[in-house]
């Protein structure tokens, strides 16, 4: 299959999840316009691309082990047969819909690259899930973005109705917190001493990404947007991405180093990570939204520019957009040097997959 | 003014909020029909006169102080002039609009009555009150209860529209966590080692009685049985008002008590007082919206019997509805009896405003 690459200036031949090595020799960099970072760019693309052939990392594999774990976490916190069933079942639906666990791998990863044991912050990898799987339900909601397609199924207020859509998203979001804070959620190992503070310095990353710093803020910016005469200006639609979707990736990493145990340094050097592939990602979407069908994407395909929505491409045009997502694909891998290449592995191919993933 | 006391079987002179002596005395227990506790509700009755003299404790005083304090911490949680400011605002109008504060006020006098500083639990107290308000916004909504009035004003989504009622109630909830995770909402007094296994126990008490074990599962069994042509059964009915009202007082009052440093034992004892005043709180609640006006209650009164819901007096009548909810203020006080009589004095005389509140 011939899949169109987002960060390509033409159609190349390209796996879903790319390995690094094939990505950091993609054409994409070289037809990339010059930029003031050219230099560092493309020593951290040999860096990657070395550091990919020594680990022999497989980041296919890698993926679906965590997937198959967080899907494990996930089924198990929602009881199946339990009263009231109706909302466990319309629960279930909406957080065991697949989807590619992008979050949880993020948070799983940064708690083994500052040398966490990954059992530390599953229930955390399994709560950002619950918070994603909740904005998208209620962001789907007729009232809000009205979307009847979601990971190629219909959303959850097209099976369940509305009001139980509504309460979906509460339950999901109480239950985030609830199996962050649950004692019996975690390994007996962590440490006694700590990890309390741990995890409320992690509750509060997780529940500042949600609120009006974050996921909400990001979703009533873009509402006010959306369909309005006046032009959005760049740094609006950059709020609206920050907030809409860096955030939670960015609390996801965040996260993940707190429980690992990581020094404040190495979280505020991942913190710097998750924000750039944060908006990466976002970039990302908005280039796939114009360039890929409604098959290929499992959701409503072209329907930022339908809907008259300000996107990166209509902003900048393709080729820009693709330009400022390689500089901060290059500025995510640059905060990844001063750890051990073995164990930034994992996290340097998220943000490549985040980069050059088809859906 | 002859207000209509929802536990009295006649009309009698009573304020608002009435202080216990009165209360111990007033109509209701001489009327009320014999049952096996008969001989320990008479022995408590006295014991809670003879406290409420002793301490001569001035409930509207003190509920008047709280209410404050809780309203300046309210405040302050959210900013008035920072965007995005459609949000902020419909927040603070939510959560703002008054209201008895109720669940700030069992908090913080839970952590008092196990010798804990009120301050250590401030946090919480906003906190419960922001779960609350989430949880009237969301249960307004169109496609829920379709409620046009609440505390005396237009709901939130008449005044901001639906897209952002739903995303109001979603940033209250997680400004809820953040507030009792962020170490700055302490004091600097609180205990360093224990402290945020406290936060972290807390949270998790938070959460559960949010979803679907709490808030969001009496919802849906509340939303499954309106309109319903089935009789609802009395333990349905239970389930909706322990899960919908009871769940939440029952975390105000742990998560006080455990902020406040209580024993286990002493937390579970408040834990059942927390129970019993919680289905007493619905009980109150059904009875005074077939007894009261609009005017009186500041929302929509008479609405259950227009939109056919069961409650208490349509099940059992208005006489066993009292009689029902006069055991389970007996049961409260009977909880309390093991706590420091002066100390216990705020939380018995919220059990007796839950149970002779006029709206």
């Amino acid at each position: 299959m011939a899949a169109f690459h987002p960060l390509a200036a033409s159609r190349v031949r390209i796996s879903p999840l790319l390995p690094a090595a094939s990505a950091a020799t993609a054409p994409v960099y070289a037809c990339a316009a010059p930029y003031s970072r050219r230099r560092r760019f493309s020593a951290i693309v040999a860096t990657a691309a070395a550091a990919a052939a020594a680990t022999e990392f497989d980041f296919n594999t890698y993926m679906g082990e965590k997937a198959a774990a967080v899907n494990r976490a996930l089924d198990a916190s929602i009881p199946a047969d339990e009263p009231p069933a109706s909302l466990h079942e319309a629960m279930r639906y909406a957080l065991l819909a697949g989807g590619k666990r992008v979050r949880p791998a993020l948070c799983l990863a940064a708690c083994a690259v500052v040398g966490g044991r990954e059992a530390w912050a599953m229930p955390a990898a399994a709560a950002v899930e619950m918070v994603h799987t909740m904005s998208l339900v209620h962001d789907d909601l007729p009232c809000m973005d009205d979307d009847d397609l979601r990971r190629g199924k219909p959303t959850c207020h097209v099976v369940y109705g509305e009001p139980i859509a509504v309460l979906t998203g509460d339950a999901l979001l109480s239950l985030s917190f609830h199996h962050m804070a649950r004692t019996d959620s975690y390994p007996p190992d962590v440490d006694a001493d700590k990890h309390p503070a741990r995890v409320v310095r992690s509750i509060g990353e997780l529940a500042r990404c949600i609120g009006s710093e974050g996921l909400v803020a990001g979703q009533v910016v873009d509402l006010e947007m959306t369909g309005s005469a006046e032009p959005v200006p760049i740094d609006r639609l950059e709020y609206i991405h920050l907030h809409k979707t860096a955030a939670l990736l960015e609390a996801s990493v965040v996260i993940g180093a707190i429980l690992g145990g990581g020094s404040d340094e190495q979280i505020e050097r991942l913190r710097k990570y998750a924000r750039s592939i944060g908006l990466l990602f976002q970039v990302v979407d908005d280039i796939l939204d114009v360039t890929k069908s409604s098959e290929e994407l499992g959701k409503t395909a072209g329907k930022d520019l339908a809907s008259d929505k300000t996107t990166y491409p209509k902003l900048l045009g393709l080729e820009k957009s693709r330009e400022f997502a390689e500089r901060l694909l290059s500025d995510a891998r640059g905060q990844l040097s001063g750890f051990d290449k073995e164990k930034a592995a994992p996290l340097l191919h998220l943000a490549n997959y985040i980069a050059y993933r088809q859906n």
